[in-house]
């Protein structure tokens, strides 16, 4: 199994970088001077389709031979993938067909379908999400551009931490939030590729903690019936992205739910930019841990932006 | 009666550009196609305090009379000034009294609190205001700086113009939402001093229609009992903010609630930005009347970002 090289991630970056928005990072003395630490926020939540998905999924349509396009590429996702690769792929002129779980957030689907890809639904467990993509690449011969058990994906969304660390100097920590690992991952190679000394964290829901498990025990750990708000972790690892994990990462570290919000409101009333509950999850670790943090300098990579704004919910006041 | 000039509002920008953010203008490919012009939105929700307040205030502060700061400043606000007021005068070492309506919004109460400044609390009527910040002035010496009646509040405003100016090029519109007509007042001056082809809009919640009818009549009508989502426009412009409007303004836009929870929801929601109610009645303007915007360049003041998130209301999915 090869693994992804910190050059592997340079040149998707040199690859995808005038498609790509380059991200802002940002930072608030108000949640500094809370959690006694300095946090520099990459704002992937500012990406295009609102979420660092789309460098991934760039980097993989840009690679596709040329005989494969025209039979179109497919994926399943519970949404920032998905719509990362409609796009990704409808820039490249290729057909996208898309996989999603029923009970994925409706601005998702929405996004998704605005991108121009096909949807199918699913029942919104892994299992039912691989059979129905299996059907349809049967069917039309698509090329699978899986979210993140993908070499090219990986390298893709590596390259965040690469824009981070030029742009922040001395840090000795860098946090991802990690799902099936593809963030973790790639970002991981690029800061131990880069500067072997900064610790890479993953930060993941105490209520979906396959990869802590699996992290803890040396063995992958399936994600059975998680429940979080989190709705961007709730998949497992994958052989390539826990043997990534394993090489680069320090340590992976569970939060509750309640700190999750808690840490999404601070973005939110702090930073006055909109963070999804699963781009929360590393800040809710600094919360929950703040001996470790104190003082550090950390980076953070806040992983998108995509909210069911009629979920939180949003009206007017009466 | 001496109305501000161009050189006032680049003289307030030398004075206070230290002590300010210079806050970003961003803008949405698809908020653009969405409405079919150009829009730049100049990001004052960024602004220290959250609020293009903090210019106003800053501004004023550091021009207070040496024997007059051991007496300390005042206030009344429904919640920005406020808070820009108290940060502005703690970093000037001035003690801040705030008399505030009692039922602002607990997030604006407690940035005042957190800032050191002391509050009282009224009624909230104009008038509960201005008789309870007339009894701490008699009681303290505090000298007054009114949220928008003021001279050098107005230049503060202005800045953020002259940013936007300085950053986008070729605009043929700039909007701003009218309250008691501060930052209004100072954008036209500004825009209006730099560029004279550049058309200036007022932007105003149908609800609280005051300035509207103002403009239209020739004479300030009061705002009587205003019923709005935009919690930071509910005052009545003053003698000084009319004469700068009528001067500068070319015209004043209402639009419905409606329109106003449209936009903040297309603000959110695709630029991944916190706005508050008010800050979204520009851009409102431009969804009601697409016809004028049309192929436009448009600068929008996005005034600030502080909404009560538990009031949206804010809660974990079920």
């Amino acid at each position: 199994m090869k693994l992804p090289a910190l050059s592997d991630i340079q040149q998707a970056h040199q690859r995808i970088r005038t498609f790509i928005h380059r991200t802002p990072v940002m930072t608030s003395r108000q949640i500094n001077s809370l959690l006694g630490a300095e946090i520099f926020f990459k704002c992937e939540n500012f990406q295009k389709v609102g979420a660092f998905k789309f460098r991934g999924a760039t980097n993989a349509v840009l690679q596709i031979e040329p005989q494969e396009k025209e039979k179109g590429v497919i994926t399943h996702s519970s949404g920032n993938h998905a719509a990362a690769l409609a796009l990704a792929a409808r820039s490249a002129g290729v057909k996208a067909y898309v996989v999603m779980p029923s009970n994925a957030p409706a601005v998702k689907k929405n996004a998704v379908k605005g991108y121009g890809a096909e949807i199918t639904f699913c029942e919104p467990t892994q299992a039912a999400r691989e059979k129905t993509t299996a059907e349809i690449m049967e069917k039309t011969g698509a090329t699978l551009i899986h979210p993140y058990d993908n070499f090219n994906v990986i390298c893709g969304q590596g390259t965040a931490a690469i824009e981070l660390l030029e742009e922040v100097s001395e840090l000795n920590i860098v946090i991802a939030p990690v799902g099936g690992g593809g963030l973790l991952s790639g970002t991981s190679t690029a800061v131990k590729g880069l500067k072997p000394g900064i610790k890479v964290f993953g930060a993941e829901p105490r209520n979906a903690d396959d990869a802590y498990k699996s992290f803890t025990t040396g063995r992958i750990h399936p994600s059975v019936s998680p429940k979080t708000i989190a709705d961007g972790l709730l998949t497992s690892l994958s052989e390539l992205t826990f043997a990534i994990i394993r090489k680069n990462v320090d340590n992976i570290f569970t939060v509750s739910e309640e700190s999750i919000i808690e840490s999404m409101r601070l973005i939110w009333e702090r930073m006055k930019i909109i963070a999804e509950p699963s781009a929360a999850v590393p800040l809710a670790v600094i919360m929950e841990n703040m001996g470790i943090f104190r003082g550090k300098r950390a980076g953070i990579i806040i992983s998108g932006g995509n909210v069911e704004l009629s979920r939180l919910p949003f009206r007017e006041p009466s």
